[in-house]
This record gives structure tokens, sequence and C-alpha cells, in this order.
């Protein structure tokens, strides 16, 4: 094993690995129960942003831009800690979360499980929280 | 919205949405405490190995292949249910691990967290529980 790969796998220096687009993946997690809230993709700027305030903040592809989570909706995250992985090219993000985190509705965008038996269906295990249009008007956005 | 959005977010048809390189984002986490264990990615076919056996079967990019999470270290995973987000492109995959899920030696690939107050650091949060060479000899693996 290289001493580069060594460092980067065992090593205690953040040396968060952007993709060709500049993006980290980001599983955000409850720091409460650990259920997984939601995944999207931070740039350079996004996590300099988070570090700095606490507060949840990612790149919006489709947007081109930063995106603070709850800026619209209101549902934001408080950051409790960031953990890396081995290879430094993903993070788990736990937080307090402030209300549904997916813009369905629901705490958290996976609300549904393959079903067992039929592997194209699906079977809805979340509950809804707040109603989108109520939140987001037309938008559904954040 | 369009009526495809709508079906995609809150019908009950499961069409994973594999990306440009066929490729889904897989969030693997321990079906009793939640912990994220690892992220990967499958295929159509890891996909289907994955649903057909109930062992946690992913796609290898760097060797270009589908790859048994344990083939190589006995560590593997019994897959207890498949959750997917609102968009369809990513998973999450409940499983009960057998052994240290992180080829690194640990639980899980999530073991240091970013330094507060220092964020160019990280600290140590996992604990060891078996050791690479023992385990994969040099090749250090799945």
């Amino acid at each position: 094993m290289s001493s580069e790969r060594k460092d980067i796998e065992e090593g205690l220096s953040f040396r968060p690995k952007f993709n060709e687009q500049g993006l980290i993946a980001v599983v955000t997690v409850d720091a409460g129960s650990n259920e997984v809230l939601m995944v999207a993709n931070m740039n350079a700027a996004a996590l300099e942003a988070t570090l700095a305030s606490g507060k949840g903040t990612y790149y919006s592809r489709r947007r081109g831009k930063l995106w603070v989570k709850g800026e619209q909706s209101g549902h934001g995250q408080k950051v409790v800690e960031i953990l890396v992985d081995c290879d430094q090219d993903c993070l788990v993000m736990k937080v307090e979360a402030e209300g549904g985190q997916c813009h369905v509705g629901y705490g958290g965008c996976f609300y549904r499980r393959v079903k067992k038996g039929s592997p194209d269906q699906l079977e809805l295990v979340g509950r809804r929280v707040f109603e989108p249009k109520e939140v987001y008007g037309e938008s559904k956005d954040d």
C-alpha cells in the first residue's frame, strides 16, 4: 500500500476528495435516531460554508449554486458532527433537523421500501409530516 | 409538477434511476443501530443479484465487475430491507453485517470525524475490530 493511500485512510488530516465535477457526496442523518434523512452533494464552498455556519449547506447541480437547506422551507439542519469515510470521498453529516427534510413532505427522503417478493413494487414506510404546497407553494424545492 | 415526477416521487413502482455510468449510490446501514457502514454503487446487475440472493452485492468501478461484499473477507451483509429516496436515484440498504465492514479494519467506513474548531483535522471515533493483513493478506480489498 502506498504511503499516500495510508495517509488518506489512516491519517488524521481532513483531505476531502471532490470528484471530477468538484463534488463530494454527503449522507445526512438524524443525530438522534441515525435515520438517513437525505443524500446530496457539497462542493468545496458548500463544505466551507457548512463548517463555518454550522448549517447544512449543499451544492445544487440543477440550480448551479449553493443551497442552505431550509432557506425556503424553514426546515434547516443544525450540524452536530461530520464523519468522513476511509478514502475521504464521502461524508456522513449528523444533524438536528428542523422539521421534515424531504420536499415531498416526509421526515426524510427514504419513505418507501422495496416490497419483499415483489421487487418492482414499493411500500410506504414514512409518515407525512407537512403539506408541500403549504411550505413551498408550487415550487417544491429545498 | 409533471405527472412523471409525481409518479417517481409518490408512486409505488420501483423505478431505480441509474446515472450516466449505469450506477446508483447505495448507503448501507446496520439494521440494528442505523449506523452508516459504507457507501458504494450498484449497477442493474448488482441490484438484481442483491434482491435475488439477499446478500449485499455491489459494482466495483476499479475492478470493473460485481462484488459480493465479504467474498474475500468473509465479512458479508445479509439484506434486511432496501429503501429508495424521493427521486429514486439513491438507495438505503439495511443489513445485518457479518464482521467489520471496512477494509481498514473498522466496523464501518466512517471511523473519523472532523475536529471541532480545527476543520482540517480528524479525530478517531471508530474502534478497530480486525487486522486487515490477517483478513486480506496484502490486497486489502473488499
